[in-house]
């Protein structure tokens, strides 16, 4: 047999509510054999080798350049393994598969979404401006990379957005397969276009998403197909680059609030693990609240959360995940990267909101939309996730909950380019349409 | 009469072919009065305040850090303005209008490409990953800057592609309108999407293309739009950036080849432009050949080329210009954005491909589909023009004008995203449909 990439005693499985413990390398389904919970991924520090906060900050200042010579270096080329001594410590480089994912710009909020939001400090990371358009790269490098470790030759997913674009870009640079499973007659041709130009074995069942879903779970309870989706915890190790990059942005000092979307709650569970993370390497400056914005359409954990508050209950933490409940049904929304009524990470995002002291929020359908239109005129084209995220901080500014001045980073998760029938549904009516094609017509249309 | 944000003594527009001088910022239509020919911008430089080449790469080395303090500086938010000393030394800070563009990776071909293309050294520079997701943005940048130093309020075009999408970003980014003219049913909802999302003022005409083309012309003769479309050579200055980032990836030294799509000409226009600029700040290194690469539905330069070529006249240049005719009927390719049978920058292509001593290639459709198909799986979505390029570098490097081992830089000139349709084209056979909804089926169909 061959040796393993790292031992257990290094990087290892633990379930988030029994503790039992599992290897990383052998894990095949990920969900604990004891409670069926989720899997945290840890990593037991060699104590004799642990640099103190600054080096490492001096290390990952280093690495942030594009240069030629730096090239061969994933470290360098990525803006998520420019931090592997906090994501990903043991796993040896040759297993690293990346595509220059990370080096996403974080910018001020421009002239109308300042208007529009408040008096803070509002910043925005593009993780839109990825390898396929999503912040889902930022977790697909980190599990691609260990699942090559692992062994795997293929993984799969039932999904129509970004984790199979993400799945199928990764695993073909990595020289493994990706199985897409999705209803035939369900999907457009949009929905599956990055599958397919990522080389991904699509394939079509006569069913619902549902049955899809089901195929994809007793695939991998088989040990046939490796699960690219949430319930794999090496993505949130990838996606706590956010975390990171935003600290480095600021020199290592973090923001007063993180807003992000909650829907499977990547995101949420990943920034309160990245802030942890932080501190267990001698972080002792600031630490953010995270603002989890839900639409009004598939909002569990923000209605348990105002819930939970509103309680008054000692604890909040076991409140809220007393109250919590999944959402059965579902409403309509234009940010459906985030329709979700039952969160694979609800645990997970529990405990991070309540570790950094956020907030959940409720955000209206048409708020969010107007989100993305005032983006779009300071020339960003976001998704309706990232609106939700923008919606949500202004509600947390007029109520008060945001300070004002406070430093806001609100996380873009996806490229509006996704997006474009719903991100124009609201503006077809801006359309002016002329009575002839003369020149003067056009001219008198403008205003001459 | 206000100042003026810089002298005609510094920056002037000199007319390519009669060497007419005009003022940059009084010039609203960008065709020389006495013979119609384009503009080049020309700045005088300050002797007495040159810097020698390696002070100039040492400030913009320093200024290629992602770092909040230096956040407020275009010169360090943007890839482009970072060299603003070579694109436009004289514009004040206060025009300058940057979405953060001109950061884009530059990534070594993956295992597949490699394969495929032969036995060169090839990186592909992904201007895809940008503000409105094509290379205009980093044209569009100084264009709009310098409108607003022009006191101009309202820019236009006649495009449903990447013009319209950047000129409506950074217009709107700058508080400037934004005008797109479009024939009514002839544009598709997805072609609109950007110019709506970036709240330009679209006018839809009861007419066809030409027809909207026209009345843009028309308005802009008529000083009431300023035109955003390629005859504007402040444009060509951004696109500059290109060669200069490359440059400073490789530390200084440019590649032996550099291949571009050619549509309208403003690559190949640039990236000859971009040279010769390093060349009159000292660059004295290795001069890359340009590689100009046209679809067989639209191919004048080409075509021209290769007959200039076979006529073995003495002076290519002046065979090539009398040989060149514009091509009345255009073919189908999925390269849409390069379908242009008279493009604007014809000249500018064939002097900066003299100066070079480049070359240009005609490419067979289905060899620019298959480029596409191939770079998605190393992971990169890449759009049809793109194709276009990696399969002329291919034909380039099968017929020995590109020598084994060369360094050759692609330029990738659009995110894939934006042709979700075209890509997906040949690949929809791949799918599998399965007969049931059986998780054996799907196993089998896996192969277990």
């Amino acid at each position: 047999m061959e040796k393993k990439a790292f031992t257990s005693a290094q990087t290892f499985l633990q379930c988030i509510n029994c503790q039992h413990t599992a290897d990383l390398l052998d894990e095949r389904t990920f969900s604990c054999p004891k409670c069926g919970s989720l899997y945290d991924v840890v990593h037991n520090s060699d104590v004799s080798k642990l640099l103190d906060f600054n080096a490492y900050t001096k290390i990952f200042d280093e690495r942030a350049q594009s240069k030629h010579h730096l090239y061969l270096n994933p470290r360098s080329r990525s803006g998520v393994w420019r931090f592997q001594e906090w994501i990903m410590p043991y796993l040896p480089t040759q297993y690293i598969t990346t595509l220059g994912e990370g080096n996403v710009p974080i910018v001020r909020a421009g002239r109308y979404l300042q208007a529009w939001i408040g008096d803070i400090e509002l910043w925005i990371i593009l993780e839109g401006m990825t390898p396929t358009g999503s912040f889902k790269d930022f977790g697909g490098t980190v599990m691609i990379s260990v699942a090559k470790a692992a062994g795997i030759n293929a993984i799969g997913c039932a999904s129509t957005g970004d984790t199979s674009a993400m799945a199928a870009a990764y695993a073909s640079a990595a020289g493994m397969r990706c199985v897409v499973v999705l209803p035939k007659n369900l999907v457009t041709a949009a929905q599956i276009a990055q599958p397919l130009v990522h080389g991904a074995t699509v394939i079509m069942l006569p069913g619902t998403f549902d049955v899809c879903m089901r195929v994809v779970r007793e695939l991998v309870q088989a040990g046939l197909l490796f699960p690219a989706n949430s319930l794999n915890p090496t993505r949130i190790e990838g996606h706590q680059a956010t975390v990171f990059l935003t600290a480095q942005f600021f020199n290592w000092e973090l923001p007063d609030f993180f807003g992000v979307p909650v829907g499977n709650g990547s995101n949420g569970s990943s920034i309160g693990k990245g802030i942890r993370t932080m501190q267990s390497f001698g972080y002792t400056g600031k630490i953010p609240h995270i603002l989890g914005c839900q639409s009004e359409a598939a909002h569990p954990l923000s209605l348990s959360w105002l819930k939970a508050c509103d309680a008054r209950q000692k604890n909040v933490e076991s409140a809220w995940r007393e109250i919590y409940k999944p959402q059965m049904s579902v409403g309509v929304t234009t940010a459906t990267a985030a329709l979700i009524g039952n969160p694979v990470s609800w645990q997970k995002v529990i405990r991070e909101v309540v570790h950094t002291d956020g907030m959940m929020n409720i955000v209206p359908e048409a708020m969010l939309n107007e989100a993305v239109a005032v983006c779009g005129k300071d020339g960003h084209f976001v998704c309706p996730q990232t609106g939700t995220v923008l919606a949500g901080i202004k509600q947390a500014v007029e109520s008060g909950q945001i300070a004002k001045g406070s430093r806001v980073v609100a996380v873009s998760t996806a490229n509006g380019l996704k997006f474009t029938e719903s991100a124009t549904m609201g503006l077809q009516d801006t359309i002016i349409h002329a009575q002839d094609c003369n020149t003067e017509t056009v001219a008198k249309i403008m205003g001459f």
